[in-house]
């Protein structure tokens, strides 16, 4: 059985990280979405938010799960002798920076593999901080992230 | 009567971004600079420092004016019925952020253009936190900003 | 009036080019469609054939009309006193090209102007080479060209 | 079982398509190294002989298979009912064509997914034409191919 | 003689960094490594400590020491009449903002060049930042940093 | 004493070469300009055509010298104990295209570097091919080119 990763800070999940676990889900046996727990990074939701957001929207998908990580990503994933990471890559500057990771990665754990799938083009503007910014100047995020979470950005930017 | 909107942060306003108001004002029959008048946002010059500099700046252009925005641009220009956004290129790595910022902006408003005018060679370089960083180590800046930002420099430089 | 002019081979005519050109033809006054005529260059279709494809293609475009030219493009929209001449942009290696084409062209003749959009993202990965290549390897091309050129392809590899 | 393809040229067959066999033939169940045989393109080694190099570079990988293609890639992926495409991503340059083919692919066929890993950065300047270039000149390509594809190289050289 | 200034902040330095100062003393009569001191700026290691490591780590080449400089590096190279400064170039990301600050030191003295060296593939994704962010999560830097900066980093972990 | 070797077709010289030869022709003792004499590449102008047109453009520069070579760079820079090859960069698509090169002279002979500078912003869009192209539709090459090439230019179309 073959067990790919796919790591984030999905604060929120948006339509994009939904695109590449649905595609990523039918390439492997099962599909581990990670969620980074990092207490010294400011996020808009914490982390029990963030990984109950995900948990409604894949709760269709039978072959998904999420989970948590704090520290390297690369110790985590073979601590759970997982068998690849799965990352999108939307435009040349991912490309940049996911190679270096990659790198760096490989570097730490020569056994550890990175897999990247390019994100559909209608998500190739998509991020989890533009989906903020414009939700914080009033726009309409519904074609933006799952259905689930715009109920949370409403109650987040009202407690606020 | 076409109007086109030139927006930014004008922190201070730069050679290169006249070299853009100039030649686009020529293209289209009014030309509006919107200033982002982000409370939140860290500025150097305060907003209204900033809208009087662009308009002393552009004093000898007829079809230009000065105005501000706040909240999505995107908002801004529809609720003013303006027609096009116009943008300078710089290099790879406005393409890239212009080019989310543009897929965006066609998701949300679809009618709203944006059109992109390449930055004269001569300033591909230059943007306004570069200006400060080079004034704040001491450096000649008399080819980077028009010549009336250059007072405004030394005076805020000097009551910090 | 505003009078801008889209350049191109269009061997053919694809739903990227179709995209641009139905946005900027709400922008400006008139859009005038240059095809290049360059005898010496291998073309499919001869110049007669792209330009009759384009006709159809664009018939419910009342300010849009289809010209061609050959040599150098500055020259000819200058001789036509034509105001601006407007490319799309779908990557990186677009921009660089275009950025270096557009700087020859302010070095040429300062006076006219070069504006570019971003092809829309489900047409980013869209050129006329691709569309013969899927095409000749028996691919679906229908939702890669405007209608009408179908029949034109299927006529031409026929004839072949 | 989960089948990947890995297609290309191979005009010869180098270290860096080496590394992307070696790794991803350890994450998919087989894997199918297709060539592509384009009559029609000029290839420094025939069909057969592109075949037989790869053949005996991979003797010790037990899931790796040497197949061949003409036509379109995602008719043959999807006619012989394999699960993804597997590529290499050396650079910007390889990005940017790959994205484009990756987009046109889903286009074609939905269902069929590309996979890319990150070239090892020892192999990220290497290339088949780059093999052919150095080789023609007199240069060591020991550390750029397989052993067995020098000696044909050599073979390859004289007779012409 | 020709003296050349290797800029940086070497927070702390890396074995990127030793490469371009290694492969860079071999062109030049004698190299300078300037470290920027930056009051203003949050860095790990103090001036004092950043200096100390590169000094060990440089202690077998002859024509090279360390220097330190605040404010514009082109008013510094001036002062020292030094030649030209080095930079490495690891990636696009470099490229442009080197060609911006290049293209900026031009413009303030036309008369100091900058040369570049492409830094080596194996560490063609090292930063300090990577270092300090590995190393904060418990990873193994022994690959990436010069032998004497790691008992500095478990010291600098531990009083923090 | 330090001799670097700048390498090109130059078919013709323009004035982004010659930019690149005055500045580095500062920084080293002797400067060889070193023309590719390649038979079986197309170029417009042969070889002694080439040479004499660097010659009569370098011709107030003392230390500048032209010669030629065949075969890999790295061969000839090695035989003639030369010291380091300058390149030019002006854009992203020259940093990737030369870093394969420069890794691929790295691993063929370690002891030779390449050192790069950027291309002065006014000449970022300037190439031999384009010149060819702007000439040949007709254009003003003035500013593009030495004084002294414009009338070989003029000859070798008339006579074509």
């Amino acid at each position: 059985m073959r067990v790919a990763v796919y790591p984030g800070s999905f604060d929120p999940i948006t339509c994009g990280h939904m695109d590449i676990i649905r595609r990523s889900s039918k390439i492997f046996d099962k599909l581990v979405v990670a969620v980074l727990n990092n207490p010294s990074k400011n996020s808009m939701f914490d982390f029990a938010e963030r990984k109950k957001m995900i948990e409604e929207a894949i709760s269709d998908l039978d072959n998904v799960e999420v989970d948590a990580f704090n520290g390297l990503l690369i110790d985590y994933v073979s601590q759970k002798k997982y068998d690849v990471i799965v990352k999108g890559l939307r435009a040349i500057s991912d490309f940049e920076s996911e190679l270096q990771m990659a790198s760096m990665n490989r570097k730490l754990n020569s056994k550890i593999e990175t897999l990247f799938m390019m994100t559909a083009t209608e998500y190739s503007f998509l991020s989890s901080s533009l989906v903020k910014e414009v939700f914080g100047f009033g726009g309409n995020i519904e074609s933006l992230v799952p259905k689930n979470v715009i109920g949370n950005m409403i109650e987040k930017f009202t407690e606020v």
